[in-house]
């Protein structure tokens, strides 16, 4: 069984992002995005009710605190501030989930902060002090070779990402370099396909990259963001591959 | 028994508010900030984690978004919009005051939201919704005349202002108008202990307004705040009220 | 001749409202936004790069501050601190006007500090008083009726919104009605080339009101707002009404 | 003739930081924060009307946008977006210094975006490109050793920090060391007034560092910031050095 996850909710005030209503109707889990690098706290709400709606579960997508930035660009927060603010998230967005009879099942750092606790050993424990603090038991979604695995204490769940080429160590190929992101919808789907029966992915060099995702991450905010998820989905359930959430 | 409440965790940043730490040891009851007029993550934290260290109840100080304006301008939010921004701050302070082995106890909203609550039955039911969706047994602290006596399914606490010049008709005295913030420390601790006593105060033009208050509020941000809530404390004490948390 | 302006760079971060580029051929004005309510000074500088380019007149669409409500809800800021928020956007989108080739030729308040200063003098005030302090020579644009025309040191420019409702007395019916906003293209293009022409437009009991506008606003947020700034001015053109800045 | 410099209206909506008119009184120059890291439009304002009273001359702060960590945590701010925010605050400070009488004569950039530009190529040059883009005329404030003194058409002034230890190599030791900061009011008199008579600085190894600053840092955050700029710029007059504004 596999799962697929998404980022939702990633509009705030006037302005929005993505197919929300389309993608929740594709995806098995959620990454709501609380109020960081995106998501206001009515549009948080109205995610939550609508992956709950669906049976979608809902994952804690928190952030450095970069509105503007978007959560896309490293920060040097100090660990007790990060584990601060990681808290302040994600127990905000639990208590909308449990106000629409959901709740959160997972976290998944995003943008800048998902890549810097790869391979940032402190800024990895001061994240997944946070997770500790408000529930050991939430897992939390990073690569395979992520320097989390190191951290005690807290449960970790390997992710592949559907759309990313990689590099022969595992790691994604910076977004800044030609051929990062793979457009094609029917390669897309190829490789997540294989990722879920066979637990690998082609890197870049054409070597092959182990990877065993749990759940494979399909994007949202892009054009032709949703028929690219419904593609990796279809082929998924052609190959027999169960979908269901990991958390 | 009466109950002394204080605004806390009021800085943001690099910047502070009042004294905490001095504060902590005189009142029963720390109105905490949740981070939209006041009080970021590790603010928090620190106020929550000394609160439980000194036996004070934890209540979440929830306010407009306004953080240039600190929480004092009235602004027309949407309902469905208020009761999103209350129910996350209000779970954002909640999980914090979890991971320092607390819990908020009560709920008072700040400032310019406190006062339109008074009389608006639309913010004051859109407050009360939040509260509801995210604990219904938690008290809510207002003025006897309060419109939220009215809204159903939450509870609500009288509370009385100690420092604070009274409307013969229950109101506060606006702080444009000269003499609503009284500043001897004496005649206000002499108002306190009347209001714990007799439940009543004096009115600007004489007359005896009654409050009976469950929680008196001492101010945390003015020069002298100290002094004033130990002189208030300490008339209390000498008057045999004994002080204790009301939630 | 008569003008034609819109609402143009209200995006922030990574996120977009309406067709900028598509608008800056139609407008003979830009309305651009100023940072508070919408605008990051990169969009900020990209709009002014693209109205220089065309030709098209720059405005400092100036608003409270308040990102999260897009600047549409009413804010009670004290005197001083409005008018040097309005300087600060002003001054700040003057300079990259400027860097750009071009600069601010008129204010024109967004939203909720638009409607606000059509009745309350001393916001009104406040809003002028920055203008003055910044450049007196700036024109701002307001309605008809508006309390701005009472303020001295400020030269004050009639505008009319082709799109929108009026009610009897010349103000606008208010978006929470029905039928506040006009969508049919047509009809919308009729109202416009009657202002031009005859400087009036009938109110919604039917009668006739003076409008006299010197600039007609059209929305650029709503879906179909380029077609129906298009229709508007395709038809103004073919009533052989000359089109070009009023600032 | 040497310069003294302290940062200035640091504070934001209800808060401060500093003693504002004391140091008003005992510096020549005044970097103004602009917004990003602190200091809102009113305070800006009043920093400026300050200023321009006492003949202070009026330098931009310039910061990342990063209010809740003060501007002291380094961003991968992308070239464009930072010549824009850079532009932006730069314009806006002007804007308001000119409504007081006065003008911005200089541009220092803030914690970690100064510290950031001594060493980074791409980021100073972002930087510098604003300062060209509003008034290739005004001076930067950098360090000797600077990346910023390579970076065409922008002019670069030495500055010295009287309070901070220094590396053999002339840049600052981290304010994470030991050590870093010295809060001797006779030893920092004395540091600052052999800066301004011989141009060097003894290093923490002992060694003597080439310097030669056109103007001098005070810090003016800090508790005895008022005495010890007194102590300096009494030690720098009794040593016969006249005090005035580099710009």
């Amino acid at each position: 069984m596999i799962d697929l996850n998404a980022d939702l909710g990633e509009g705030f005030g006037p302005w929005r992002l993505g197919d929300d209503l389309a993608l929740l109707s594709i995806v098995t889990s959620a990454n709501v995005a609380c109020g960081f690098h995106a998501g206001d706290p009515l549009i948080m709400r109205r995610t939550c009710a609508g992956a709950v709606e669906r049976g979608v579960t809902i994952g804690a997508q928190v952030s450095y605190r970069d509105l503007a930035g978007f959560g896309r660009r490293e920060m040097d927060v100090a660990p007790d501030e990060l584990t601060a603010e990681v808290l302040y998230q994600l127990a905000a967005l639990d208590g909308i989930a449990r106000a629409e009879g959901g709740r959160v099942r997972y976290v998944k750092p995003h943008g800048a902060l998902y890549n810097r606790i790869v391979r940032d050993p402190v800024q990895a424990e001061a994240v997944a002090a946070a997770v500790r603090a408000y529930d050991p038991a939430l897992p939390m979604l990073t690569l395979p070779g992520s320097v989390l695995h190191q951290v005690s204490g807290v449960t970790v769940v390997n992710e592949g990402f559907a759309d990313r080429a990689y590099n022969p160590d595992g790691t994604l190929v910076s977004r800044r370099e030609p051929g990062a992101v793979i457009e094609d919808e029917h390669r897309v789907a190829a490789r997540a396909t294989r990722m879920a029966v066979d637990g690998t992915v082609e890197a870049v060099d054409g070597t092959e990259v182990r990877v065993d995702p749990r759940s494979i991450c399909v994007h949202g905010d892009t054009p032709g963001a949703v028929a690219l998820a419904r593609a990796v989905r279809t082929m998924l359930e052609h190959a027999d591959i169960r979908l269901g959430p990991f958390a």
